[in-house]
């Protein structure tokens, strides 16, 4: 146990180097990048599809789109407008790292980019302990998850920066309730900004469009 | 990295041969065990609420409720009428192995059991990889997360023996495709026993009941 936990740190601490390397790498070129989070099917892939739709002409977006297996989420994020899409595939891995990361980035033109997007592997646990590199994790947890998620998976609330409610469309329909999340979520992590909205109507998802660009100018002005 | 996987080996290794052990143990006391898996909030305790409503009489079940913090499960467990439950916090681990199953289930009476639940941490990647000794795994995806799941997630539901497809209510609320979903399950694993339901509204919930009184009538006959 005690040699599990020892190689652990090992391999935590070189992930940490790496993303220290990447961080250095996206703010010299004064790229917002974000780390998106959540159980599989809370919405992350629609959440850049329509991210794309609404802001693909103000904002020059790179995603990548991390998964085991498939590359579903970056076959729907090209056909939604994404220029730059690669997919990674962890295959068996239940997150992102630095490496994977890293190496992907290698092979983008990052000149010119705007927003790095990375959209982890669908779990709620391992991507928490992982850092990318990114400015921020996003954190997603739709309506029909049940609102004591925050409270059952704390550490990625609370090393999160943002928390957005997916299918507010479908609220009503169980027995999940808006307010409970939300002070669940802030019981953990008091600075979250949170979002709600609709990835499948489109309902309230001007308020990220604007969050977003205001990061993009904050970063330019750095 | 090499290091890292050989270290890895010998935990899967050690958590075997407990699982083993486990399994013998079970088996003698002709105990039909099963191990709950799905993604957070895909309804693995509504199940086991309305598997209580409806057999508590009929059928002597024991309840391990795995979480990465919070007994909120053991407690709706319990609340359900669940009369031998108990919660296992992981701490931060992202799934439960076999160490955890043994040592809760040296705290119970076995004797009389029909049949043991294991409700496990809400991640579809890293339970796949634990045998806890169970007969089966039974993984659960609901309308809301999106019908290619198993395509995205496959060592989970090749290693399952049954798919629970919940939330059959809010079909029609999302693209999700019921033909779609079982396509692409049995694609992955043509055996898959699979039920379709809604834990919430109680809908077509009998065929899992009466699956489950065959297993434990088949255990006993053995």
């Amino acid at each position: 146990m005690k040699e599990k936990i020892q190689i652990k740190k090992k391999v935590l601490f070189e992930n940490d180097r790496l993303a220290a390397e990447i961080r250095r790498r996206l703010h010299e070129k004064r790229i917002v990048s974000l780390n998106l989070v959540s159980s599989p099917g809370s919405g992350k892939t629609s959440l850049l599809e329509r991210t794309l739709g609404a802001l693909n002409n103000e904002l020059n977006m790179a995603l990548i789109a991390g998964d085991v297996q498939t590359k579903n989420d970056a076959i729907r994020l090209t056909r939604a407008g994404g220029k730059i899409v690669r997919p990674v595939i962890t295959g068996g891995a239940c997150h992102l790292d630095a490496r994977m990361v890293s190496k992907t980035l290698d092979e983008l033109d990052l000149n010119d980019v705007d927003v790095l997007f990375i959209e982890n592997v669908g779990n709620l646990v391992c991507p928490s302990s992982y850092d990318l590199g990114e400015d921020m994790k996003v954190v997603l947890v739709s309506t029909t998850e049940g609102d004591d998620k925050p409270l059952k998976y704390p550490a990625m609330f609370w090393r999160s920066s943002a928390l957005i409610i997916n299918k507010i469309d479908l609220l009503g329909l169980s027995d999940f309730e808006l307010e409970k999340v939300k002070k669940n979520a802030k019981s953990i992590n008091a600075n979250l900004k949170i979002f709600e909205m609709s990835c499948r109507t489109g309902e309230r998802l001007e308020t990220w469009y604007n969050w977003l660009i205001q990061l993009v100018k904050d970063k330019k002005t750095l």
